[in-house]
């Protein structure tokens, strides 16, 4: 059983919280960049090192125990600051923005830089996995309902480059608690990876 | 046409540029892990904030231009240094260490932490497609005569928890220049999500 905590929080509250944490988790994510491509010398490597480690002890001086969980606020929709694909309060995450159409078509659009590479200048498989999991999911979950992963199938039509891409995802038929759902990751030039999954209503959600 | 650089570094040199880089990667890993668990106040989160700019300048004062791609050895040996899954120099990677047996087994041990997470307390499922496309890869690769990923399909068992899990893959079989090869991930209760995947040896690889 999953435990997603319900908070008290209001919207201003939920905006003071994006304030205070958002611009931490994006001078994070730069970070991450400039240590895979960095070329400095031991000295200041080391110096640079000693900063992050007092920064780090500063912030663990008050700490969740565990991850950050998926909050739900009084209305039911999801906080999922510490999603991997999507927080705001995960560096690892890029992170997207997940869009949703009225017609039921989900995209985003974004950036995938140094610290998502696989073969040399391209984005590494298994990222194109990860992202594509994530879209093709928010594609057929319906929030707060939702759904997770049976199988998930992709096909990789050439190497996608690193830099700003694209993805989608939309329903292709429901049948009682498995939803049929496809998408795609693209470049400029077009489609890159395609995928297709099945995901399960789970039952504590249906 | 994928860039891999030749380089001409003596194995003594690489030992050195891992005892420079590999620390200050780890101390990356700790603060992106104390970035999504802290609740520390605005104010700490802003001088945290300004040590890690400060160190980001630092690191930034000589660097690649683009992203760390994979160097080889004069042997051949892949150098993936940047690899968001088993690069030494990416924050991002766990990193996961691959070990392969004489059998022709390949599997990794590691833990994965806050960062990661998907559902509550959970890897995300696109973290463990990630880990599975990576390391099925490696099973059907012949380094340094790397393998494409052509298709990888995941079949989602149960959730994978947060903590200590363990990834393996295997060949199947081989037809030509397509590798079938299939693997799994798998906490102490056993396997969580299962992975088979075609492998294409790339044109100028053959």
């Amino acid at each position: 059983m999953l435990d997603f905590r319900i908070e008290n929080l209001d919207a201003d509250e939920v905006e003071r919280l994006r304030r205070i944490y958002e611009p931490l988790t994006q001078s994070v994510r730069d970070l991450v960049d400039a240590t895979v491509r960095t070329e400095v010398d031991a000295e200041d490597v080391a110096a640079a090192k000693a900063e992050i480690d007092a920064a780090t002890a500063r912030l663990r001086t008050k700490q969740l125990d565990g991850a950050f969980g998926v909050r739900l606020d009084p209305g039911g929709d999801g906080m999922a600051w510490g999603n991997v694909v999507v927080g705001l309060r995960n560096p690892v995450a890029p992170p997207l923005v997940v869009h949703r159409e009225q017609s039921g078509l989900v995209w985003s659009e974004f950036e995938l830089g140094a610290a998502y590479e696989g073969p040399p200048g391209h984005v590494h498989g298994g990222v194109c996995a990860m992202i594509l999991d994530h879209v093709v999911g928010d594609a057929a979950s319906s929030p707060p309902k939702p759904a997770f992963t049976g199988t998930l199938t992709l096909r990789y039509l050439r190497p996608t480059p690193l830099g700003p891409l694209r993805a989608e995802a939309r329903v292709e038929r429901i049948e009682g608690v498995k939803t049929f759902a496809v998408g795609h990751l693209a470049d400029a030039d077009g489609i890159t990876v395609e995928a297709e999954g099945v995901f399960i209503t789970p039952k504590w959600a249906r």
